[in-house]
């Protein structure tokens, strides 16, 4: 005997049963029911990019440390996606002038990253993308959170459970240059700090900060903007604020986003979080994550931003973004813990099955012939292939949950007739074929009667 | 400024823009129509796995040139998978124990193989799947050709058009060792030549059959059938076939077959060919290719076959499956060359959308409201966010095919009011934001009167 290969699908990477994908399907499809509310459409890029097209806009750490990479030819390089961004701006960039503004895009790609498999994290995911392109004023950011919270809500999430911590890029651009007087070159290392805060102890994060930029000042700044709780508690903590900073993009975006998620009513869903700057490189503007605020939970399940300059790689056209990414499993976890996935969804329903069992093989024709009949009137069907032992073909079709099966026989054939039995009655009547689909929608209307709230 | 990106995908793969993206999913969604009217249930497995797993199973070609190969261990390749099959298997010798037979599943994975690009052929391609496993008798054989012609015939395609074309492995390997004396490990040679047939010239298959062979009953065998039409005339060629031959497990499953086929009335779609074997090397019984019969294309679209041991690879039990996988590319090629999918599939359909335009930005709370109410009745709204130029807004609309906007402005906005227009009769009218759902309701009935056939 050869040696047998595992069972197992490689580390990270996960085999979807029916039963698990019926999950995903739901939750996808709740997904993508409120993407289509708000008409966005559907679109798919190639799984494989070349390298560079990461390397120059995401982030190193995608690139150098969590790229599954293939390479068929020599110095050609190509990544297993880690995220769509770059897709996304690559294909609206090669259509820009085409393309009716706002452009309102959405996909549910499967990305790769190369990491340590822990929970909620596995090395291949699928993630719910959304994004709205060539609508700069904040009503995009509006309608964006306004996604973000239709999805949670639909699940029957509420704002006791999440809230969407909110920033502006340009702001603590703005705060660091003005305030703290922190070169503009610093600033992704600015960003790369508070990206990590949350992952962190508060002893840790400190001395990671102190070891990072040594300068007391930078430091003391860094760790305000960790902490604070509310925009006017943050500027509060900070002496001499010069005009300059009032005036600025960043200030003046981020007030303007605040009054407009008051107006909007989206305040009980909405916190500003002076830490929340994300890990990508791309974004230039608002950036968000979304929250689990359960206790034990606390954690982002996902999050997203504004970018400006994405198209640049291809094309010197300026269109500004803002979208999200979402990763379903994290997402499903998040809605395991308020216990928001209802079990049944993970078993067939077979309750619009027809099962057809037979007396013997002599009739095996013709119990193929009725499912046949049946089918085409868009019922599912499932003939059973033993042929002998209606007892226990019928306890099959009783497992699965069937309410109408057939059985026919040599006689039932010859007289083309067919006999019909309720599975929860235990009830049966010989029919003719002639009046098959007829006497099934009648049975259904019986099932329905017995039991009104199925 | 700095080079730029290109913005085309790279040589084989392909960008799906929504237009595109609706095209592949209308034809996946009756894919799938059809596998649940059948009972199968969906699954997916991880993109990844050891190439060991389709070196021992799948075929040499695809692991040795066609593979896109990741390695991030020293000496542990893994594959972007070119099929889905050894996935199947897999998964399937994992819960054998526990899955119900006949396991009847389905999917629709995205597959690589490195290959010169070519009409129908990318590098990068969906394939539909579907099998039944546990199921040994040829009745599986049955389901799974009407669940090919289901699929046809449901888009519109006729016995005209394509054809099963059907043989049997064992049938061949009973002819080839008991007329032609070949010795059994020619066989995997035998297949080779005759899965190649097909793509080649009469002279040039001839002069490569005598090459590979050039014992000339050997050859003369092949030849025969690479042209036979029926399985009489097949025999008929062949002087002396010994007893044996005819109480082979080959013959008489090809002979339980072609009844079959017969009986259920499928003989309109299905025809025997002795040239068809198919190339992947799993294949133990019947195997099959659905050909395109038009005469200017005549052509394999897609194929399939029974598998006996694919299990072994992983354990020891025997179960018995045929399946079939289906490039969606392919096939939409094959319903292009018949006119089989309507041009309407590929645009956006705006008219169950509401479209809510402003007179000025003063009202942007108002309309973003207007549009989550109208969202909660699972009606997709867009905010048009110019706030300006109503004209133009409206116009924008009307290009998208909208058939109801709404008009809101101070005015409308002060008094819980909204103006409802018709956008094909260009009537409007004020109402209450209270009854706002209700009108929306009574113009779509408005609207069907006007045109009983939309």
């Amino acid at each position: 005997m050869s040696k047998k290969f595992s069972t197992n699908p490689l580390r990270g990477l996960k085999d979807f049963y029916p039963s698990d994908l019926r999950e995903v399907n739901w939750i996808k499809g709740i997904l993508e029911d409120i993407a289509e509310l708000y008409c966005y459409e559907e679109f798919e890029g190639p799984l494989l990019e070349p390298i560079e097209l990461f390397a120059a806009k995401s982030s190193e750490e995608l690139v150098n440390e969590q790229a599954f990479v293939v390479e068929k030819k020599k110095g050609k390089r190509w990544l297993l996606r880690p995220e769509l961004t770059p897709t996304l701006a690559r294909m609206i960039a090669k259509k820009s002038q085409e393309i009716k503004k706002p452009i309102r895009w959405y996909s549910t790609p499967t990305c790769y990253r190369y990491e340590r498999p822990q929970k909620g994290r596995k090395r291949e995911f699928l993630q719910f993308n959304a994004d709205i392109l060539g609508e700069g004023s904040l009503y995009a950011e509006i309608e964006i959170f306004n996604i973000c919270i239709d999805i949670l809500t639909s699940f029957g999430a509420t704002s006791k459970q999440f809230q969407i911590l909110y920033n502006n890029r340009r702001f603590i651009d703005a705060l660091c240059e003005l305030i703290l007087l922190i070169p503009k070159e610093k600033m992704p290392d600015i960003y790369a700090v508070l990206d990590k805060s949350d992952k962190m102890e508060e002893n840790e994060f400190e001395k990671y900060v102190i070891d990072t930029f040594q300068d007391e000042v930078v430091v003391q700044g860094i760790l305000k903007l960790k902490e604070t709780e509310s925009l006017e508690d943050l500027l509060k903590k900070f002496d001499d604020i010069p005009n300059e900073f009032y005036e600025s993009d960043g200030y003046n975006e981020l007030i303007k986003l605040n009054k407009f998620i008051d107006e909007v009513g989206l305040s009980d869903y909405c916190t500003f979080s002076s830490s929340i700057v994300r890990g990508l490189a791309y974004y230039t503007g608002t950036v968000f994550e979304v929250y689990d605020t359960g206790k034990e939970n606390k954690r982002a399940i996902f999050g997203g931003g504004r970018y400006d300059d994405l198209l640049s790689l291809f094309s010197d056209e300026q269109l500004s973004g803002i979208g999200f990414g979402m990763g379903v499993l994290m997402l499903s976890l998040f809605l395991k813990t308020y216990d928001l996935i209802p079990d049944f969804i993970r078993e067939k329903d077979y309750t619009d099955t027809i099962y057809i069992a037979s007396v013997n093989e002599e009739v095996a024709n013709y119990a193929i012939e009725l499912a046949d009949i049946i089918r085409t009137e868009d019922l599912p069907c499932i003939v059973d292939y033993k042929f002998k032992n209606l007892k226990s073909q019928l306890s099959k079709a009783g497992e699965l949950g069937v309410l109408i099966s057939l059985i026919v026989g040599p006689k039932e054939m010859e007289q083309d007739e067919v006999v019909i039995r309720n599975m929860k009655t235990n009830e049966q009547k010989t029919i003719t074929t002639k009046d098959l689909i007829k006497e099934i929608y009648k049975s259904f209307d019986e099932l329905d009667e017995l039991d009104p709230n199925e």
